[in-house]
C-alpha cells in the first residue's frame, strides 16, 4: 500500500472525549471515527487490524473443528419469547418494528436463533457434537457507552456456540475451545490469561473468561505465586483463616458514638484497629426468605463480593442494597450504626468475620455501637458463608502460594450451558435408544472489536501503538527520505516495495511529500513493528537504516541483504 | 472437511414456499434457513460460497486501488435529514429509535455515512482521488422479500464510493471500476454482461448495470447483434424510425365503438392491424406542466417505458397513472376512448407513433374511435420523444445491427453520482488554487449474497447446483463407496484426502455411512465440479473413477496420477 492512496487520517492532538489509552491512539492513529454515541466506522488502518483478529479467530476455529455460519443482525421477537429473555433482558436489547408493525431485536447475542435452526436441521445424536460459530455484527443499546471500540453499542463477536448429546461431550468441546482460545491469544503476541470465572446458577467449573493484562483493564483477576491458579476476582474464593477464633478478652459494652457513621470514622474515633470492626450491609432478601431484607457481615478492612452476595440463595438477584429509608423502617437505626447484635432480621457472616473475637459493630440504636462483642456469648453465629473480595496475601484457593492481584480486559468467555437454553426451546435429538433427549449447549465468545483496543491497552508507549506482527495493519514500513529530490533514493524504494509486495509481505511504503520527521511519527504512531529507513546518506555506505518499533533501535543493513533480513525479522515474531 | 464433521443439511423435498430454482436449491442444497420474512440464516455450505464471492471482490477491488473500511450497520437519522433522504426514501428504510429514543435507521446504503467521513477527514485536492468500499450487512425492509436471497430484507453489499477534485478524475476511476467488476465476475464464472442503465435525473453515460445472464432475471436486456451494445431495456434507446411518414390515404370518420375497450378488442372488432392503433396513457404532470394531466401515445403492439416517462420534465417522478375518475372529469370520457384528436390536455407521441398514417385512436368520447388519423391534417403532432421499450429486430442505437433482448438479473451497479450528495452535505476540499471545492463522487455496489442466487440461477440442472469452481463451496469431493466395510477404500480416502487438504485443495470427505447413491445425489445437489469415488471394484484395477459435474462424464483415473490429474482440472478453470 502507498500512503499516497490511502486514507492515513493520523491527528496529532489527543481528542479531548478519549478518556483511555486505546481509545486515544486509535483516534490519533485512524484507525476508527466516532459516528454517534457507541457506533464507529473502522477506518482502513483499523480494518486491516480487526481483519486480521478475526482471520486467526477463524482460522484456530475451523482447526478445532468448528463450522462457520452467518445469522442475521435482525431477529424476530418470537424466539426471544421462547427463552424468557425478551422479558429479562434490560434495554440494552434494541426492540426495533418493521413496517407491518412487527417486533424483532437487533440481536446482541445469537443462542436463540442457533438454538432454533439446530433443533430443526439435527435429528439424531449422530450428528452430534456439533460445534457452530459466526463472526458477526452485535447491537447492545449500553446506556452510557464509552472507551471507544471497549464499550460500543455496535461491535464484532466470534460467537460459537456447541450441541451435544452427554455432558461429557460438552465438556470434551469446551476443553477444546479452552486450548483453540489459548492459540487464539498466544497468535495474537498477547500476553493473556484464562480465568476461572463466576458461571452463576449453572455453576460448576464450567466458565472461563480470557483476559488481556492490561494496568487499565476493568477487571481484578487473582493469581496464585505458586501455581497456574487464575480467577476473576468475582469467582476467586476467600477461603476460611485457618486459624481459630481466639477467646473472649473483654465485656461487651455499649458506647456513645455519634459522629462515627462510617469505618473509618469509628477506627479513627475511637482507635480500633479496622480488623476488629465489621461493616453490616442490608440487601434485598429473594422470595426464599421471610424477611424482606437480610444483612451480610464482613470485616471493616474487607469488600463484600457482589456476585457471591447475589449467588445465595436467600438474596434476590440482581442484587440490590437496601435503601436507608427501609433500613430504618425496619430496624430503628440508619445505616451508620448496624450490626448482628439484637438483629431483627437474618444475617449471614464472612468467613473472616466468623473467627472474629472483642470486635466492634454498630448496635442497631443511631448513634451507638457495642464493642468487645463476641460471638456465641454475646450474639450467635449463626450461617457463614464466602462473601468477600480475596485481597493480595490471601492464601490461594488452589493450596498452594499466596494471592497476587493484576487487572485484565476480559476478551474471550467460554461457558458451559447445559440445558439452559435447549430446554426452554425444546431442542431435542434422538438418543441412541430411540428417546428424544435435551441437548447439552456450549457457547464460546470472542470480542473481535475489543480484542484490537485491548491490544493497544497492552501495546504502546508515548509514540503511539507497538503491534505484534501478526495483528498489525502493516508488518514493514519503507521510509524514503526526501525522495521526491534524490531519484536514486526513489528507485531504492520502489524496488524494495515491489520485491516486499511480491513476498506477500504486508508493507506500506510512504511515499507522501512530508518532511521525514513527520512520516517517522506517522509509522510510530500507527505502531508498524519495522521500518526501513532510505536516505541518501546511508546509501553512500551501501547500507538502509532498520528501525525495530519494540525497542527503539536502530541498525545499518546491507542494501543486498535487506529483503532476507526482514523475513528473519517476521520468522522471528 | 469432513461431512461427520459437518451440517450439511441437505432436503429431499423441494419446499413448497420457494418459487424460483435458485431459492429452492440453496434451501435443498443446506445452503440457507429463513429465520422470518427475509431474514435467511446462512448454513456452513452457503456461507463458503459467499465467502468465496467476497473474496473475489474484496481482492479485485483491493488490486484496483479501492481502500477497504467498515461503517457501521446503526446510522443515526441527522445525516440522512442533510441529504433529505429521511423524507424521500420510502418504508423500505427502517427507521429505529435507541434506548433514548434517539432516532437511527438500519442502513440501506451508506452515502450519508462515508460523505460525512471523507469530508471530516480529506481536506485537500492532494488527498483525491480517493476511492472506499466495504463489504457490509445492509437491511431494505421490503414490502414483499420473496425469492430467498435475491430479494431478502438484510443482505451483504460491497459498496463502494469515490471521490474525486473533477469530473475527469472520476470518469477515470469509473472505467477502473467497470475493469474491476468485469474482473470480478469473469473470475466467478459467470456468464455476465455490463449494460447501460437508466441515470435519472444525473443524465449522461454515468450508470452502468453488471447483469448475469438468466432465464429467470427481473430485468430485460437489449443486445445489438452486431456489437458491443447492451442496455438495460429502461435505457435502451428506440430509434426513430428511419422511414418517413406516408401520407393520408384515408378521411378521418368517427366510428361507434361501444365494445371496444381495448387495443386487443378493437383490433379484433374492426380487423385493424394493430400497428395501424395507438394507445393514449394519462399521467399526472409535473409542477412544469399547467395541466395536472399529461398524455402519453404510443403504437397500440408497444409498450410505455415507464422511466424513460419519468425522466420527462413535463412528467411527475415518481411516475403515477391518473385514475379513470380524474381523466373522465377533465376530459369527459373513459380510459379505452382516449385519443390525440381533440384532446383536452397537452401531449407526447413516441417516435414511432410520429410517422404513422392512417391509423386509429379514441375520440375522447365514450364508445367512439376515430379511424383514418392523420397528422397535421387532423390534429398537430407536437412533441415526439422516445416513449417505449425496444423490441426484438428494432435497429441497434449503436448504428450496427438490430436489437436482441435477454433476460438478466442485476448483480452489479456503477454510478457517477457527480454532486448529488457532497452538495447537500457540503464535502468540499481545497482546490489546487486554494478555493473550496464541492468534490465529484461515484459509487459501484455488488450485490455478495445476490450474486450467489444469480450463479445458480445460470448454472443448474435437475439434480442440483453446478457451480464454477471459483465460488464452489467445495473444489473437490471424496466418495468413498461401502468404506465402513473395506479398510481398503478407507485407507485409500483417508490418504487423497490428506494429500488434497496438504496442497490446499478444498475438498469435501464424505464419510457418513451411507449409501452410495445417498452420497452422489447430496455431491451433485451441492453442486461440487470435481468428485472423486474409490471403490473396491476400481482399485482391483488400480483406479479410481472421476466424475465431472458439470459435464456428467465419468473417466477412470490411475490412484497414482489422481493427485495431479486433480490439480489439472483445478488449474484448467
Amino acid at each position: 500500500m502507498r500512503t499516497s492512496k490511502y486514507l492515513l487520517s493520523t491527528l496529532k492532538e489527543t481528542p479531548n472525549d478519549a478518556e483511555i489509552v486505546s481509545h486515544q491512539l486509535m483516534l490519533r492513529a485512524g484507525m476508527i471515527r466516532k459516528l454517534a454515541s457507541g457506533l464507529y466506522t473502522w477506518l482502513p488502518t483499523g480494518l486491516r487490524v480487526l481483519q486480521k483478529v478475526e482471520n486467526i479467530v477463524r482460522e484456530e476455529m475451523n482447526n478445532a473443528g468448528a463450522v462457520e455460519t452467518l445469522m442475521p443482525v435482525v431477529q424476530p421477537s418470537e424466539l426471544w419469547h421462547e427463552t424468557g429473555r425478551w422479558d429479562k433482558f434490560g434495554p440494552e436489547l434494541l426492540r426495533i418494528a418493521d413496517r407491518h408493525d412487527r417486533p424483532f431485536v437487533l440481536g446482541p447475542t445469537h443462542e436463540e436463533v442457533i438454538t432454533d435452526m439446530v433443533r430443526n436441521e439435527v435429528k439424531s445424536y449422530k450428528q452430534l457434537p456439533l460445534n457452530l460459530y459466526q463472526i458477526q455484527t452485535k447491537f447492545r443499546d449500553e446506556v452510557r457507552p464509552r472507551f471507544g471500540v471497549m464499550r460500543s453499542r455496535e461491535f464484532i463477536m466470534k460467537d460459537a456456540y456447541s450441541f451435544h448429546i452427554d455432558r461429557e461431550s460438552l465438556e470434551a468441546t469446551y476443553q477444546d475451545m479452552h486450548t483453540a482460545y489459548c492459540n487464539i491469544f498466544s497468535r495474537m503476541g498477547l500476553d493473556f490469561r484464562p480465568v476461572l470465572a463466576d458461571s452463576g446458577a449453572i455453576g460448576g467449573s464450567g466458565s472461563q473468561e480470557f483476559h488481556v493484562l492490561a494496568e487499565s483493564g476493568e477487571d481484578l483477576i487473582a493469581f496464585s505465586t505458586e501455581s497456574d491458579y487464575a480467577a476473576n476476582i468475582e469467582k476467586a474464593e476467600a477461603l476460611a483463616p485457618a486459624t481459630d477464633r481466639a477467646a473472649p478478652t473483654q465485656e461487651m459494652t455499649l458506647v456513645d458514638t455519634p459522629d462515627a457513621k462510617t469505618i473509618a470514622e469509628l477506627v479513627e474515633q475511637f482507635d480500633l484497629a479496622i480488623e476488629k470492626t465489621v461493616k453490616t450491609l442490608f440487601v434485598k432478601a429473594s422470595d426464599e426468605s421471610e424477611s424482606p431484607l437480610i444483612a451480610l457481615i464482613i470485616r471493616g478492612d474487607h469488600e463484600l463480593n457482589e456476585v457471591k452476595a447475589e449467588n445465595l440463595p436467600q438474596v434476590a438477584a440482581p442484587l440490590e442494597f437496601a435503601g436507608e429509608e427501609e433500613i430504618r423502617a425496619l430496624i430503628g437505626a440508619g445505616p451508620g450504626s448496624l450490626g448482628p447484635v439484637n438483629l431483627k432480621v437474618p444475617f449471614i457472616v464472612d468467613r473472616s468475620v466468623a473467627v472474629m473475637s472483642d470486635f466492634g459493630a454498630g448496635a442497631n440504636i443511631d448513634g451507638k455501637h457495642y464493642f468487645g462483642i463476641n460471638w456465641g456469648r454475646d450474639v450467635a453465629l449463626g450461617q457463614t458463608e464466602d462473601l468477600r473480595n480475596v485481597t493480595e496475601g490471601d492464601p490461594s484457593p488452589c493450596g498452594k502460594g499466596t494471592l497476587l492481584l493484576k487487572r485484565g480486559i476480559e476478551v474471550g468467555h467460554i461457558f458451559q450451558l447445559g440445558k439452559n437454553y435447549s430446554e426452554s426451546m425444546k431442542a431435542t435429538v434422538l438418543g441412541p435408544d430411540g428417546k428424544s433427549v435435551v441437548m447439552e449447549m456450549g457457547c464460546y465468545g470472542i470480542g473481535c472489536t475489543r480484542v484490537v483496543a485491548a491490544a493497544i491497552e497492552q501495546n504502546n508507549d508515548k509514540y503511539g501503538i507497538i503491534w505484534p506482527d501478526a495483528i498489525a495493519p502493516f508488518e514493514v514500513a519503507i521510509v524514503p527520505m526526501n525522495m521526491h529530490k534524490s531519484e536514486r533514493v526513489q528507485q531504492a524504494a520502489e524496488k524494495l516495495y515491489s520485491e516486499l509486495k511480491a513476498l506477500g509481505v504486508d508493507v506500506l511504503f510512504d511515499d507522501r511529500k512530508e518532511r521525514p520527521g513527520v512520516m517517522f511519527s506517522d509509522m510510530e504512531l500507527i505502531g508498524v513493528p519495522h521500518t526501513i529507513i532510505i536516505g541518501d546518506r546511508s546509501m553512500d555506505e551501501g547500507n538502509f537504516e532498520y528501525k525495530n518499533r519494540r525497542s527503539g533501535e536502530k541498525s545499518p543493513v546491507a542494501i543486498d541483504d535487506v529483503v532476507a533480513f526482514i523475513q528473519q525479522q517476521l520468522s522471528q515474531a
